[in-house]
C-alpha cells in the first residue's frame, strides 16, 4: 500500500529553512550538510527512498522554486494542489506536471493512485501541514540535526489541533538524529 | 567538573508547555508521560541525574511557581537570577535559596562553585535561553515526545545567533527519543 512521507532535515529548535530561502541560503545549507558527510550508508538509505518515489505532491512554491523538477521527479508524476491557475512552463511543457485545484485530499488520492505500491513523497511545509491536518500524511520522516538556528521558517508552525506520533525507528549519526514517525489516526 | 545541564521534554513542533501554564496543563502531562511509563530503566536513569545535581539554577517564575521547591532541591542550594528584589519567603525562610541580581553568568559561577564536582541543573525555558545566549550553558537534554502540540510555549524561541551542538547519545524509547547534546563553544 502506497504511504505518504515528509522528509524534512530540521533543527532542534524547529527550523527547515531561513527566512528569505526556503530551500537554501547558509542554514539551509547547514541543514543538509549531513547528506554530504562520510556516513554514506545513511545519506545512501535516504536517497534511494527518495529515488523510489512513485508520486510526488508538492506545495505550488517549493515547485515552481524547482521548475518542478524538470518536468518529473525521476520519472514519477507531481502533483501541486493550488488554486490558483498552473504557470505555462505546467500547463504546455510537463505532461507529468498536474495542478489540482479541488485541495490536498484530491491531489493526495491521484498521487497514490498513480504511484501503486510505491510511496508518496510530500516536497514542502506548507503543502505538509496541510496533508497532516486533512489526514492524509501518513509518515514524517525527521533528519534532526544538532544545531539552534535561532530563527527562520519552522516547519511546524501552529497547527489547529494535537497529532500523535509513532515512533517507527531512530537512526543515530554524529550528524543528525534521523527519526521516522508514523502519524496516528 | 561540574556541568549545567538543562533538561526539558518537548514535542516534535518544539513545545514545552501549554500557553497558559508553564508547568502543567494538559500538554504539560502529556509531555511527561513518558516517566510515567513501564520504561523503568530510563525513567530510573533521569531521575537519578536530577537528584544527583550539585545546585539548581532556576528561573524566577518556575522557582515561583514550585515555591523554591519547599527551600531546597534535594537539599541542594537554589540560585534565581533576578533583578528585582526576592520574594519574602526566599529572603527569610529559605537559607539555601540565593537570588541574584548581576545576571546569569554570576548566578551559574555561584551554583558551579556550590555544586563542587556535581551538575548544575538548569530550572526553566526561559533562564535556560538566556544561559544558553551567556554561553554559561554547558549541555541539552531533550526527551522529544512522539507527539506535535500544535501550539503552547517553544524551549527555543528567537536565539540571537545560531548555536551548534554535539550529539552525546540517544536512548530511542516508543515514549520519547532522549537525546544529549554538548553546547559546542
Amino acid at each position: 500500500m502506497s504511504v505518504s512521507i515528509l522528509d524534512m532535515s530540521m533543527s532542534l529548535d524547529g527550523y527547515v529553512a531561513d527566512h528569505d530561502d526556503y530551500l537554501g541560503g547558509a542554514d539551509g545549507e547547514r541543514l543538509h550538510a549531513w547528506a554530504a558527510a562520510p556516513q554514506a550508508a545513511t545519506t545512501h538509505r535516504f536517497e534511494q527512498e527518495w529515488g523510489a518515489a512513485g508520486a510526488i505532491v508538492a506545495g505550488r512554491r517549493t515547485a515552481e522554486l524547482m521548475d518542478h523538477w524538470g518536468g518529473s521527479h525521476n520519472g514519477a508524476p507531481i502533483f501541486v494542489p493550488s488554486h490558483r491557475p498552473p504557470p505555462p512552463a505546467a500547463r504546455w511543457g510537463y505532461p507529468l506536471v498536474t495542478y489540482v485545484s479541488d485541495g490536498i485530499e484530491s491531489a493526495m488520492a491521484q498521487a497514490k493512485a498513480a504511484a501503486g505500491e510505491r510511496d508518496v513523497q510530500v516536497r514542502g511545509g506548507y503543502v505538509a501541514q496541510r496533508a497532516l491536518e486533512a489526514g492524509v500524511l501518513d509518515e514524517v520522516q525527521i533528519h534532526q540535526v544538532p544545531v539552534l538556528l535561532g530563527g527562520g521558517r519552522r516547519l511546524f508552525d501552529v497547527l489547529p489541533s494535537l497529532v500523535e506520533l509513532e515512533v517507527l525507528g531512530v537512526i543515530d549519526t554524529p550528524e543528525a538524529t534521523h527519526i521516522r514517525y508514523r502519524v496516528r489516526r
